[in-house]
């Protein structure tokens, strides 16, 4: 079991692994796009930098300067998290162990732009299957989505009932993960109908029967996978106390996905702080375990 | 009247100024030193640099990015501040005046290895001559000091007394602007004088009496232009509101100056936070003197 597992390759990842692998732990970085800054040409108020840089110039320096320190950053899609006498991690190729875990994967949150979707988000429009796919038994259900973390909600929806329709809304599938038993539609979703709750989608000029609808689109956020784990948002953030702590022991959260001012200055020094924290609280477990065991 | 001065060039100074500029904000960057960071051979924890850096070459790329910005950083001593309808900040060349001003000129205090100091510190040395001359009218006074600085203090003490001896402690003086009427010691001070209070200072085998010591060696840092400005500390840290503003009016601080974490991830955000608050605060105010106008 690692000591720290940070999911996020930005800033506040990258900069609270340099730290804590500095500070003699085990750590590894495992995060697959390089969110919000992959789409920015040019950074002139990040400190240090001479002359502006891209976002995707700035992520890979990071990325190169936490390589050089030794620290093993996985180029890999978190498809789930779970908590079990620590936490559990799970990539696309394998499940990693740690003790400690830190959320910097930035702010982004799927949504869609679909007609009738705004309407009936809550309301039968779900964003997590392990939160909600319970109140489904065999019922119809739609996941939206076709890559990874669309088949890891698929998989956990399997459990519920077995009437599952998947649309791609118009994008080519990118995983083999998907259980053959699933009708894939792949047109564009043109509309989501309901008027209390949803009670269909209209793809393609079809008209599918649907009692509910699980939004997996791209790869999943922090905010998803905070969700998941039962962890307290304030709106759109995850909640963190001044030790960057979640309300989940050992869960931790960093930069942009819990809120402020979006700038990568205050990512790294979230980053920064968060790492003094998981240190002082690690060394702290530590030295309780040797007494323990004395 | 420039919109904002920030004092200090390091990363909290930089970073505000670069946020500032962009804003449309007419600023200026003045400080002498390089201050902490000057030592440091190798950072590893500063986010973005594949490979160390030594603290030299990364003030010198700040200073750089604030200069291809088009902000004017000027390489000059602070020697004094004082506020009278916005701020005027007092180099060795020149006075500038400002809005609002930021200190951001690290943590660096004056501390003196001299027997008897920490005993008599408050007890007859001072490090402040506006705040303290008045209480040494017609007494003997001496200044440790070698600088502009401590030109700048000999000239606040000799309204209060004629009778001033100035040490530099075994160092060359390093100012042309010391008053011909002032006897200069350049023997290292040995020892301070006195019980409650102090009464002399022996140098070279010799004792002078004296009744009061201003220490003013070396660039005065932000936290000797607090003092002398009424701004409320918190022990050895400039205290700041959520804003990063002190508690005069449109005087603002980040950086290590106001203490926390002494990192350059910290000082960077602070630097972004700060210059977000006067941004604000000085577009409001110009809304509320076109408001005036019409």
């Amino acid at each position: 079991m690692r000591d720290v597992i940070v999911i996020g390759k930005g800033p506040a990842g990258i900069t609270a692994a340099v730290y804590m692998k500095r500070a003699g732990l085990d750590v590894m970085v495992v995060g697959k796009g390089y969110g919000a800054l992959e789409k920015s040409e040019k950074i002139e108020n990040y400190y240090g930098f001479e002359n502006p840089i891209s976002g995707t110039e700035l992520i890979e320096k990071g990325i190169n300067q936490a390589k050089n320190l030794g620290i093993e950053v996985l180029a890999d899609e978190v498809i789930g998290i779970s908590q079990n006498d620590g936490f559990a991690v799970k990539a696309t190729t394998e499940t990693y162990k740690s003790k400690a875990l830190l959320l910097a994967t930035g702010k982004t949150r799927t949504t869609v732009n679909i007609k009738g979707f705004e309407k009936l988000k809550g309301k039968g429009i779900s964003f997590c299957a392990v939160c909600d796919g319970f109140f489904y038994r065999d019922k119809k259900l739609a996941v939206i989505g076709n890559g990874e973390y669309a088949a890891e909600e698929l998989s956990e929806l399997l459990r519920h009932t077995k009437d599952i329709t998947l649309f791609t809304n118009g994008l080519p599938l990118k995983t083999r993960n998907i259980p053959s038993n699933i009708t894939i539609v792949y047109e564009p979703v043109s509309e989501i109908l309901g008027e209390d709750s949803v009670t269909g989608i209209i793809s393609d000029g079809k008209q599918y029967d649907i009692d509910g609808i699980f939004v997996a689109i791209g790869t999943a956020s922090a905010i998803d996978f905070a969700i998941k784990m039962g962890v307290i948002l304030d709106g759109t953030d995850i909640k963190v106390d001044n030790n960057y702590m979640t309300n989940i022991e050992g869960l931790y959260a960093a930069g942009d996905a819990i809120g402020g001012f979006l700038q990568i200055s205050k990512a790294v020094s979230d980053g920064a702080h968060a790492s003094k924290s998981i240190i002082k609280n690690l060394k702290h477990n530590e030295s309780k375990e040797l007494i323990k065991e004395e």
